[in-house]
């Protein structure tokens, strides 16, 4: 992690926003299918439309993390996943976020209806609050 | 850009956080203060505690882009820091963004009221909308 | 720069290699051709084979640096780039690397000799020692 | 992998020095001994002072990769890590790199002869060749 940390001895803040969509792929490939292949078979991509995060307390170097994701709401128009991060052990809460996303045309980045495939395989991870 | 944008030819998502956070260093520049021997200065660091972004159109390969910065709010307590990217030339809307940064004591990292010199500083800086 | 720096305070050394890229995408342009249109025109991809870098002297946090490129080698097989890196001003010595990058084809990766338009014009900015 | 694969679907080759870091900080971990204190406590940092990578076939998106390292020479004035990255199942060869690091003063990045500490621990993952 030495190269995900700053000047201050943290993780930039910048780089949380990688293990959030790291995260997103591993919940792709552990309710069965391979978001790579998915995404190229449906001919789409998945940009993200809007973000929020809030950070609550520094990830220091050498500190171990778990990346907690879900399902916040999920309709054929936009699907949002949330994210937390703790420290390992401790369960110090770091940071959390939630980013919607939409479907778009792989060629010409039209917006496009999320596939069922999409919202059957990912409503398994709604989480209810 | 090459090394910015991601398999659907468009900037990743996480790497607009970078180009946020170089524009607030040159809107420190720009005022007349490098932000890091300031900071040193000062003993302090600047972390963000809360984010969002919408994003509404990709930046593809190859686009230049304009980054807007601006203060949205300021008070001794936090710094609200706002963003917005554009297309250079067409001047299309990519996405804005606003984050809000508390100031901590470099060693210990316990919370600080922003110092003056900070305050007076950016305030130069306050959007009025 | 804060996010290219490391907890040493210094630019994280796998940073370098896109400011490297970067300084690559330069040249292309000041010879007058943007590399992503060029190399979606010709179909290809330049992906890189080999790569040497030293580094000499930290770039700290704050610091301008000055990143030059020049064509160390060029034939229809491969290129060769090569990059210095000096702090402006001071013009103390950073860091110096070279890189080769072959032609394949975009759609199937499969080694392609280096177009002739690709040749003629990196020509021009021959590096001789 | 997505934030880490380029336009042209594969890792972009300055990812790999990420991997090639974290494999480093793994390796400590391994040998019983996370680097971040340790540095901390000898009050060193360990730069990069040469690389060099041979890239052998591209890493496309959605391959999962093994990333192998030891210890390739090491002195009280220099350590040479290499390592090599293959997909995994396949076993099909991706690039190997080797880089070697001083030691210096964490204060003042003076050169300093490197620790027993570390040259014990390390010689333990010597590659014979």
């Amino acid at each position: 992690m030495w190269s995900d940390t700053d000047p201050a001895g943290i993780v930039w803040f910048g780089v949380f926003f990688r293990y959030f969509e790291n995260a997103e792929e591993d919940l792709f490939r552990r309710l069965g299918c391979d978001r790579t292949p998915l995404l190229r078979q449906l001919g789409i991509f998945m940009p993200r439309t809007s973000l929020q995060t809030r950070f609550r307390s520094p990830a220091r170097l050498g500190e171990e993390l778990t990346v907690g994701v879900g399902i916040g709401e999920i309709t054929d128009r936009r699907i949002g996943f949330v994210f937390d991060i703790h420290e390992r052990g401790t369960d110090r809460f770091i940071c959390d976020a939630s980013y919607r996303v939409a479907c778009v045309d792989a060629a010409t980045f039209a917006p496009r209806p999320c596939p069922d495939e999409i919202v059957a395989l990912l409503s398994r991870a709604l989480v209810t609050t």
